[in-house]
């Protein structure tokens, strides 16, 4: 019998090919084929073109780099069933499901209480419904409650093929080469201790590698400037939206007026799409606030900003208020929507919780950050913060 | 005076560079920055995921070619003065700028009788007052009414500008790596010979390399069946929502009803977006065929195509209608809707006119289809017509 | 048990891994390992500087092409046992084996009779006892007795492993990118009907563009002028030392002087350096052709080249013996040592034996020259034959 | 008039472009010529077959990379004639000049006393002389006589264009694609400040990032066990030879027993060939250690290396030996040279001399370790030392 089998070409990876019916069903599925209108990098193609990817081929990606782990576990003897094998798969294939538009940069903005990995399980449990329990194992390792630890490392800790596949693939997109790291030498040297993910001796510069490129995307791409500006400003429309309650196309209005009550399916229904075209109608709205932030998203003429390794001078945000006041005309309220302050942090290395294990040849286990001559160390222990401000040209 | 000078990265060439004031400006503009909002590929991102880059991209990365371009013909003697220079590039610039949703997939279907090109003419006709007559030799270029031909011929043509960056760039967004084009060694082969675009002799294999790269992206890719397939439903649901005057939001619904006057702030309005909410909020329509088509694009439950080189056989037509009416309980005259034929083709290269001309050390030209041992001759003369039937499941 | 598993850095692969204790063995072995010292490309770096990769490295590309076909019929269902895949692995790792100094360069000047393959199989079958049989079945594949004919053909064919590899590889190291061939998808089109290699239907373009590619990569850097140039200076640099019997160091002096009796043993002893050192040797020495060769080559001062369609006019020939005569004093029979005619062919696509046929949907076999459309038809059938003409400066 | 042109293909930057006639001259000359023939990672493909490129193919990168630093400095606005920039070319297209065999595996046993940048100098001014004077403005910038600082420090110092070559080229013929540095990136960053070189703000994290993969490609490549191992036997193979006077072909022979008055001239004869060859004939010498070095090279069957991070113990030296002794029947005077341990140390960042400097928007100048959240701090202020053990299998 011929067994099931596609491919689908992937810039980043060559070839991705499904050859398990059951995912192929799960890809067809309407919940998955909306992830197609949910760019995976929210609005940074303002600044960098290429990067328009959905979060559609992100997920794919990862479920590329789990087939491929796993075959590299196998091949190394590590005991991972058929059944196991297919579900680790889906379990990443759908680790996503549940981002709204625009994903992170309105995730507190839209959902309200619900963070997307809740939805996440919410549509997975929905899912593995429709498709009469076979998503049960992948739900199990998705929730860590599946015994061999590993399968949900690689779907969720500081060294997942989560993290492997968005790093890759954003630097892909945005041309930023530098943040390339070395996902299939780092995949070789995975392997499998007591029922843990680790990594073995030769992976170490590899990781280190790994974790300065993640810092460097942080820094350079998904906190870039203009990027900040323009997520900031998304999140302040649907806000003023909500306040003003400005009317806009269905399924977003109610979803935006009723927002204890969402559904799987209602929340289903709006994507990327829906927001956009709010933003586009609400361009000639008589709400000064919104209209001039929406039309600034559209025409890409973002919001300024700038970063201090201080809180913003308190005497720069007035400044920048009076300026704003006297160019744009207007009052104290509206003030507060246009020029405002913010943070943005990131770690490195969480040296607290689910730490980068590597395993030396004689059989011991240190922390990554615990290795000789460590690059990864306490020096890089804190949480590295930046504060801006917003504000009009 | 410290020079004007931006960098945008781009994962195709590395950096683009702006370096001119007005060239900037018209890049800030909200017409080219509406280009963000239709996509290069229209729907082939439903066949290959990361295609989704957008023209604006497309336009930067031809802007980018013939900044290149310039560089090198200079750098060969050729004289380009300084205001040609940037002629040129902003004429490449907005070459693509009349681009309605979906660019050509709904050319016919949307703005009726006017062609893209004559929508570009128009809106760098509105830009060109709109910055005082600073764009005119822009458009004497674009039109081909500047004395220097070669400018023109890199804009319009067999060897434009335009086809080495689409190729080249819808070739890394796919991930088909093997239509890559050496687009660099092209431009490096590049001359000018009587005020006309010539090509080195040295540059022959790379053209002939460029003439069937084209080939197989046509035919793997932009008439790959199921793009047709979702192409050709697009367009079908535009028609069919203008014949049973299916509502949506403004601007679209005006537009879709007196398309008699468009003008160009109307046409600005409307991008892919527009025409997806549109196709979203369909999807429940009383109406069967028009809810049918929306929802097949929104969940990728596409029609099925079959190629043949001959005509489709009359009785495999009624076959799939006689399948299609009792899966689907359609009337006659909706069937016509789902079951339907069509052709696609094109050539490799056009023998009649605009040729692409080698020029020998000895002075001697000929056409590509001429030289010694030509891959590109008559047995390519002839257009490659190939007929398919789309149907439902 | 842990199972034997070493990986290897590949440029063009990514990772080249060793799963099997014999086959590292074998490449562990001096014969193979010599091939290191043999360049794929002969002197095709003095033209392009980046193509000095050996003849080793492409030997494991092409096993690691090897694997992941197999890897792909296996998949498909296609039966090959673990033996008949590590045969076939063995015996494309030693597809070359036999290669002396500068490969084709030099295949006729130096090893006299033998033809390279001759020397793999002597070689082959002499690692055969050595390794007490265990290659039997890889030699068996090697000389097409193995009932399974699709081995044989992915080790020699129109469509080999072996051009697959060397074209990507010489394209990479060259930096000739749109000699790119698309491997992967051939690869993942490949199938077995009949117990031959076919390829299916959706694989027409990939395989028409591999064609093409490798008539740009023949004309455009094989037989480059510069190429060729060199490539001939060095033949006629062993066939002059040959014939004055100039001395050099062991064991290419014997090897020079005694062709009759070439032991595998001898023959494993030389490689390019052997020939490189000499010709160093020879860069002062009495005989005016051969210091004039000698230095030639080292310090890349090489005879110019001219290309024709038709034979070299007699004219020209005169013309330039007349003037090399006077530049460098040199006798009538001198001259015949500097200025001399040859030339150069090649065909796309051989239509007599060895077809590459596509299996289609429908079960019908065609030869890629008999497809609609075919671009590789009647009239690339001709072998491409051009002359040049080889003179001093 | 024809200006002059010529390009070079480069798999690493695409095309190389030489348009002027006395660097033209200069890459002619046998001394650049000669540069073909030492390899630029010396025996680094004993471990990356791909790693075979030439110290020639480095230099000319590293010209590229001037050629387009140059000109984005012009571009900035930096004063530098056309003189100046013809000379900076020069200077750095000549920086490894003085490189002898296997460069720096080699430079203490083989050339004595003298540093390769000494050679270096006596070579470029050997060749100014040849070119009456020509290169005066090239040496001064390469002595750093020259105003201009910034000039050479494009040439030498810890952000030299010389170090983004190698770690580019070498990332990429070895295929450790994570020490892929953002080259483009950091070149558009660069700028002028007083005269000496700086680097603008926004590129932090791209030198942080080049920093970090230096770093790991001296732990993971230049210092990878296996290469460490070979190259220290190359290192005593050369050094056992002068001891026991072994005799080898000329010119290595007289270059190897009268260190003391080496000409140019006769440094210019020797490459790497000289010395393979010499290690080739060597491999059935009577001299145990010899013999033994030899054949291990040659068939690559190197010494086994452990790395510690603490000094050998003794204890582990002792036992290797008598291991070594009795495998092997060697005296304790042969053990010394086939038992042995030695250190790499390299430092990520030299916090004492040379600064790699960030000039601030505002004008103001930090050292790139000082920057707010620095990831190149005191911490990788030490150098990194290991120890390694080598000892026969």
């Amino acid at each position: 019998m011929k067994k099931f089998h596609k491919i689908i070409n992937d810039p980043v990876y060559g070839f991705i090919t499904i050859d398990d019916e059951l995912i192929h069903q799960i890809i067809q599925h309407p919940y998955y084929q909306r992830l197609r209108r949910i760019h995976q990098m929210a609005l940074a193609h303002l600044v960098y073109p290429g990067a328009v990817h959905s979060r559609l081929h992100h997920s794919l990606g990862a479920y590329h780099l789990m087939r491929i782990t796993l075959q590299e576990l196998i091949n190394k003897g590590i005991d991972i069933s058929i059944k196991e094998q297919q579900s680790a798969k889906i379990a990443i294939l759908l680790h996503d499901i549940g981002h709204g538009p625009f994903s992170h940069a309105l995730e507190h903005s839209l959902a309200g209480k619900l963070h997307h990995e809740e939805l996440s399980l919410m549509m997975m449990t929905s899912l593995n419904e429709q498709f009469q329990g076979q998503l049960q194992m992948a739900l199990d390792i998705f929730t860590n409650k599946y015994p061999k630890k590993f399968l949900h490392q690689l779907i969720s800790g500081q060294l997942d093929l989560d993290r492997m596949d968005y790093l890759t693939r954003d630097c892909f997109f945005t041309g930023v080469n530098e943040g390339l790291i070395g996902y299939d030498r780092i995949i070789k040297m995975l392997t499998v201790h007591n029922g843990e993910l680790v990594v073995e001796e030769k992976g170490i510069y590899s990781l280190e590698k790994f974790l300065i490129a993640r810092r460097l995307m942080y820094w350079q791409v998904y906190f870039h400037k203009t990027v900040v500006s323009a997520e900031q400003m998304l999140q302040r429309i649907i806000k003023r939206a909500k306040e003003i309650k400005a009317s806009c196309a269905e399924p977003l209005h109610s979803f935006l007026n009723n927002e204890n009550v969402i559904s799987i399916e209602q929340f289903c229904k709006i994507d990327d799409f829906d927001v956009l075209m709010a933003i586009k109608s609400w361009c000639n709205h008589d709400d000064k606030v919104l209209s001039f932030l929406c039309n600034a998203i559209i025409d890409r003429q973002l919001l300024k900003v700038r970063y201090f390794t201080e809180p913003v001078d308190q005497k720069l945000i007035e400044e920048k208020r009076d300026l704003a006041k006297i160019n744009h005309h207007l009052s104290e309220k509206e003030l507060d929507w246009l020029v405002f302050v913010g943070e943005a942090s990131s770690r490195t290395y969480d040296f607290e919780k689910d730490p980068i294990t590597i395993l030396y040849k004689d059989g011991t286990l240190k922390d990554i950050a615990l290795v000789d001559n460590a690059l990864i160390n306490q020096n890089l222990n804190g949480v590295v913060k930046k504060y801006y401000i917003c504000y009009p040209k």
